[in-house]
């Protein structure tokens, strides 16, 4: 199997989603492509031990993905062999009303990563200028100054948006965070196909709701939304990567082999050193327990 | 093997410390515990699934030792096969100074789990009738109302604390919170071994802080106070479990058997049925979707 092409889901300019596949195999087998992320997934897991030990950089790993895209499976499979003291887990939903009496940007910061972790967002501040987008309506319970109806959210608006997640973005890159932005990249037909496989088995039909449906009618709207926010935001201190999504295993393997190349460029993050004035007290320490009676 | 015996580990009533067994290994290998405790850790796995898909109840766990008790690689160890997303683990180190500008259960309560899933408190709540019993000087850093010096601390202020604990559990339980409370019980000769562990080997010994010696020092000290505390709050609700702990592998056993064992009692906990209307609907949302075209 040649995953070498996983460096071709970066985004590094303009695109057309149009033009990005969805399906993609390696030309492996489900068992041969299970089995290789289960071996990345190990490397990563210990790399997340050294990370946590270091204590200077946190990682954020935003998930972005139409209904069905495979979010929280991949998050239950690629973070397997994580430590579950070293990863933390936001789902973010509409929010609350105390969200909302906060700036769109507020609950997503307080649940940044700490320092030595790894932070999921399944969903992201990118519903900000996603959902929102699609339902403008949706703004108005915002209540921001000089946005006095739907009318007066115009391009400026969003791309003011923009302007204001890059910004916060390289804020955190620049304080020791390090992002990575993934687009699980969904064909509308393999959403049919997934949709009607949660309405025909009856173990999984609890997780249906008509809101997909409805949602499912925007899907140009929501491409278009997407293919925008992805090219206005894709830095080099936070790439966007458009991971194909109609093959699961293959799309959990892409996330994980993205990750732990990356992150095994950071030849700093190692385990800190002891103190070296304890490290020169040592023997007296060992010393000192080996005197004592058991 | 027959692991039986783990129901003696649950506190009933009142004990002493030191008539508690610090060993354990159910007649088994290590090898054959470890094997138990994988698939006991399945199980749990499987039922944290259809805890967050209830969403009614959460668990809360919480564990208590000496340094060196085994907090960390049990935590690692027994949540191994859980969804990342289904738990949130958190270390309670010394108290921040806006953590002290509140009272002391303050950061535990906006730390527990949401409803759906597990949180685990590495060090808890307890630390404030533990540490600070044995060093009452920290009670200062409280600026507690009536309390001028650590001459004003006596027996009827811990009582008091008691008291606040027991309550805050029994709200926290009766809004739906599952409490598991685990000490995990070790020996001062075993501690002595794993200190020499760390000391003598190069890789672990960044974890060695001289601060460890000097509280093994006060060890006959944290026995009362563990006693006192475990004494004091056991209840049917929120149960102490004395686990022997110089057994790493007995230990997750007994630990992964104890929340498995107690959490199948629940047989309300399952999977929320689909809304009678949308059920009602089924068909036409699937004929929707299997005329679309592809």
């Amino acid at each position: 199997m040649d995953i070498s092409k996983i460096t071709s889901f970066k985004v590094n300019g303009p695109l057309k989603l149009s033009n990005q596949q969805t399906y993609e195999d390696f030309g492996a087998s489900d068992k041969q492509l299970k089995k290789e992320y289960k071996d990345i997934r190990k490397d990563l897991g210990d790399l997340q031990d050294t990370l946590y030990a270091h204590g200077k950089y946190s990682v954020l790993v935003c998930l972005q993905g139409m209904d069905t895209a495979g979010k929280d499976s991949l998050i239950r499979e690629v973070f397997k062999d994580f430590n579950v003291r070293g990863v933390v887990v936001h789902s973010f939903k509409v929010p609350t009303e105390l969200e909302l009496k906060h700036d769109y940007l507020w609950r997503h910061y307080i649940a940044l990563p700490a320092k030595g972790k790894f932070g999921v967002f399944n969903r992201t501040h990118y519903e900000n200028v996603l959902v929102t987008r699609v339902h403008p309506e949706y703004i108005m319970g915002e209540n921001i100054p000089g946005i006095h109806s739907v009318a007066d959210i115009d391009q400026k608006f969003w791309d003011r948006r923009f302007d204001q997640i890059n910004d916060f973005e390289k804020h955190i890159a620049d304080t020791g965070t390090i992002i990575f932005k993934f687009f699980l990249h969904l064909s509308k037909e393999e959403q049919r196909q997934r949709l009607l496989r949660r309405l025909n088995l009856e173990r999984k039909n609890w997780k249906f709701s008509p809101g997909d449906l409805k949602e499912r009618e925007l899907w140009d709207k929501y491409q278009k939304c997407y293919e925008q926010a992805i090219n206005k935001t894709s830095k080099p201190h936070a790439p966007w990567y458009i991971v194909p999504a109609d093959n699961k295993k293959a799309a959990r393997l892409s996330v994980a082999s993205i990750l732990w190349d990356e992150l095994k460029k950071y030849k700093d993050i190692k385990e800190p050193e002891l103190d070296t004035k304890i490290r020169a007290d040592l023997d007296s320490y060992k010393e000192k327990l080996q005197k004592e009676k058991g």
